[in-house]
């Protein structure tokens, strides 16, 4: 076969693990939102299925020999060309995947379906020992996972790689390290100020109308309905079923405006990077963000840089006003803006203002840790979460479902997965730094409700190259500079400061 | 390995085939209910690549060798038990699906997903141009599926297989000549007589109110919600990923009151069905229905031998009156059983009464046949349907949305599985002659709103066995003839002599 014949095969083999994955996807989704309970034990062995044979498809030795066909093809074009990078990026998925056993995947698969549920029960009835058991089955698990990769550096280094490529757990360290104390110290200087009141936003709100007004807002950033929809789920999620379908879900709170609102402007985010995504990406292990660290940096530059700003509310709280006016009639845009962006420690995180968004973060990766490090049991993590949320925030949980369930990532198979939050923000103001420098009058245009330059940048800088590149190597491109917590605290020094006055 | 392993085996064969064809129902699913428009290419691509997956477990040498090497075990052991009942259908599936090439398989699950959005696209628009090519590819690719299986008795015999397993074009149209006489004869006797009134039925029905009462109704009847849910579409059906997850939907129309109360029971009595297996038989060849005409001969014994009885609205009737007052406040239970059964000969096939429906099945078979054979050309197809109509009723359709392009299974490549739906109706006369010799006094159970022992009658009999047996096997077992329209005759007949008393 000449050269380009074998890499017409590769592709072929590679839409064919795209395709199954987008397909496994597919189920997730259906599990998540509208499966009945009944299904919970058929999805189990359709979902073992499907990631067995994605693996021995993954792992097949006529990939594996493709790949190596192809190197010296590969070697002569532009390092950085969509077929050199193809190649790169599908080598290292092989090889990583080649060290995982079929066992070991099918038996992952099988776990979380049934975890999932049992996190569902043991969240509503406020009682961890539902979960329990499959914590145990889903740490053991990682841990099995990580001796795949031994010797490492770190027990966290290959958990952590599946979110971020790449990154080591010593570099994480190093910037979280950099970052608590600043994120401390400036949470008690807004500490010291008068605190912000943001009680209208707990009253009953109609679902049906904020259900309304966060399309209504996406619409008009520019969302692709055309290839999404939106859905109601217990736990909010984005997915990506190939570059035509795109969905987002939310939950609704009845007595609280923020949740869905903002939820729905994170989730579209998420959406907006896989939907602009280079078409030739798509059905390719290049497909869709960069890493998770990077798709957070999206959802939050959506829920937050532009959705807690005060440009964007100086163009939508007119209308916001218009469909809440018993609720927000008498509230002035500023203290509407300063009430949405109040910070004050509390216990959802998916709830935590921004300042104090990554501590919550910087606890689960704390605990993760030590679960894999063997310092702490998970029958004893209800205990080891509150006494760190002490320990972070003075505060503690009056319940588990409010404290260590609250997430539903653990029970689906997502260890390692929090600190890609964190990242998210810290990319996020990144490229907002320097968007702000490419596009000076963006918050004007802001102001006036146009998004295309700003979506636009995005898109061009970030959206279209999928993981064509590493995280660290695309933000260098970027930014010109590694992910760096800088921005980030100038960007909340800022703002808390024309909201708190310190 | 011992005979026992290689059973164990091939039980973990056919539940990995199992498991993809499950998940090839849930992706249809929801690209009939919730996937956005654009996804309509990627999902093709997903459905052609488990088909492929699919067809090369079934026809792997693997499977062959193990279904080769039970065979001295399988022939010792009781014919009826599960066991060898597993294997014989299993090897005929695998012998069947080993004729046709993957070329195929792919192919054909790529075109399904266009076709099916260009139906959507045809009907709303009644230009048969839309779906015009479709239909050119989906015919072409059930003529190269028939030539697999040639030398052949009929070119329409390997599509009536996949539906009803066993058997011959001959044998249905011998049923199907000793039936039309019959049907047109019955017709001629009713039209003599003066006609009822349904006009109540066409008024406005709150559509909310609909979607509960037709849930209400199931839920009576003893419908597992556990295992299920409804939804909406463009086109009603039920669809099973597996014994815990047996689905239903429903179309709603504001001005028709018979179509969602109907429909919501006929899709129940499919799933009902599939629900009703043996546990052993999930993730097996044997799962779920001996046959769509079985299959049929449930759903048509929910939604009229039940559902358009007397005894079944002297139990309901008062219910529904308080539900809709203003539009059935005036209207008597004996004029209401009679309005939804009147006999008129109509375009839509699924608001088809039971004494005419069967002719709408005739008219399809006819048309099918008659492409496969080389008489009719696909473009022609809305002519010859409509000249066809003018035969058998009398009528000319008004448009093509009325004609040609009210059904969707054309486009979903299901040629060949109309003649189910009135074998459906014979099935279920014939059973229910069974079951009231049997249980005597059913019609006082059901006036009563009792339904147990008539389900159980059913799930022990038929459901439990799925598809070990085929189906004229089964009905032979059952009710000790092979299918008959006798009982179909017969239960019209006395039905339509009480309501238009000729």
């Amino acid at each position: 076969m000449l050269p380009e014949e074998q890499l017409q095969h590769l592709k072929y083999l590679l839409a064919e693990i795209a395709d199954l994955i987008y397909i496994s996807y597919v189920l997730g989704w259906d599990q998540q939102i509208y499966m009945p309970l009944g299904g919970t034990q058929n999805r189990a062995y359709q979902l073992a299925t499907i990631a067995r044979i994605t693996h021995d498809k993954q792992v097949s030795s006529e990939l594996g020999r493709l790949l190596d066909t192809l190197q010296p093809y590969i070697a002569q074009l532009d390092p950085d060309s969509f077929e050199a990078r193809l190649v790169k990026v599908a080598r290292r998925k092989y090889e990583k995947e080649a060290k995982v056993s079929a066992e070991w995947v099918a038996e992952s698969a099988m776990v979380t379906t049934a975890a999932y549920e049992a996190w569902g029960k043991a969240r509503a009835e406020n009682d961890f020992s539902h979960l329990e058991p499959h914590l145990e089955h889903l740490f053991d698990l990682s841990l099995r996972y990580v001796e795949f990769f031994a010797p490492y550096e770190h027990v966290y280094d290959p958990l952590l790689d599946i979110h971020e490529p790449g990154m080591k757990t010593r570099e994480l360290k190093a910037i979280f390290d950099a970052l608590r104390p600043q994120q401390v110290g400036l949470l008690r200087k807004i500490a010291e100020q008068p605190q912000v009141d943001n009680s209208f936003l707990y009253q009953a709100y109609d679902e049906q109308k904020q259900w309304d007004i966060g399309l209504e807002l996406i619409t008009k950033m520019g969302f692709d309905w055309k290839r999404s929809r939106q859905d109601k789920t217990l736990h909010p999620f984005s997915t990506s079923f190939g570059l035509g379908d795109v969905r987002i879900t939310t939950r609704l709170s009845p007595n609280y405006l923020p949740q869905a609102l903002f939820g729905t402007l994170h989730e579209a985010g998420h959406a907006m990077y896989a939907m602009g995504s280079d078409a030739a990406l798509d059905r390719t292990p290049l497909f869709d963000g960069a890493s998770s660290g990077l798709h957070e940096s999206q959802s939050r530059m959506w829920e937050n840089l532009i959705g807690r700003s005060y440009p964007f509310w100086q163009c939508f709280y007119p209308h916001l006003k218009e469909v809440f006016p018993s609720q927000l009639g008498n509230i002035s845009l500023d203290t509407f803006y300063k009430g949405i962006n109040k910070v004050q420690p509390s216990f959802i995180r998916v709830e935590a203002d921004e300042a104090t968004y990554n501590l919550h973060i910087m606890l689960r990766m704390q605990l993760e840790i030590g679960v894999m490090e063997g310092t702490i049991k998970v029958k004893h993590l209800p205990e080891a979460w509150n006494s760190l949320f002490q320990e972070y925030f003075s505060l503690t949980p009056p319940d588990n479902a409010t404290g260590v369930l609250q997430d539903v990532h653990w029970s689906t198979g997502l260890i390692g997965y929090f600190p890609s939050y964190a990242l998210g923000n810290l990319i996020g103001a990144q490229l907002w730094e320097r968007i702000n420098q490419d596009i000076p009058n963006l918050p004007e245009q802001i102001r006036r409700g146009e998004f295309a330059s700003w979506r636009e940048w995005l898109r061009e800088k970030v959206h279209r190259h999928g993981s064509k590149f590493e995280p660290q190597e695309l933000i260098q491109r970027v930014t010109g500079s590694k992910i760096d917590p800088a921005p980030y605290m100038r960007y909340l020094e800022q703002k808390y400061r024309s909201i708190y006055g310190f």
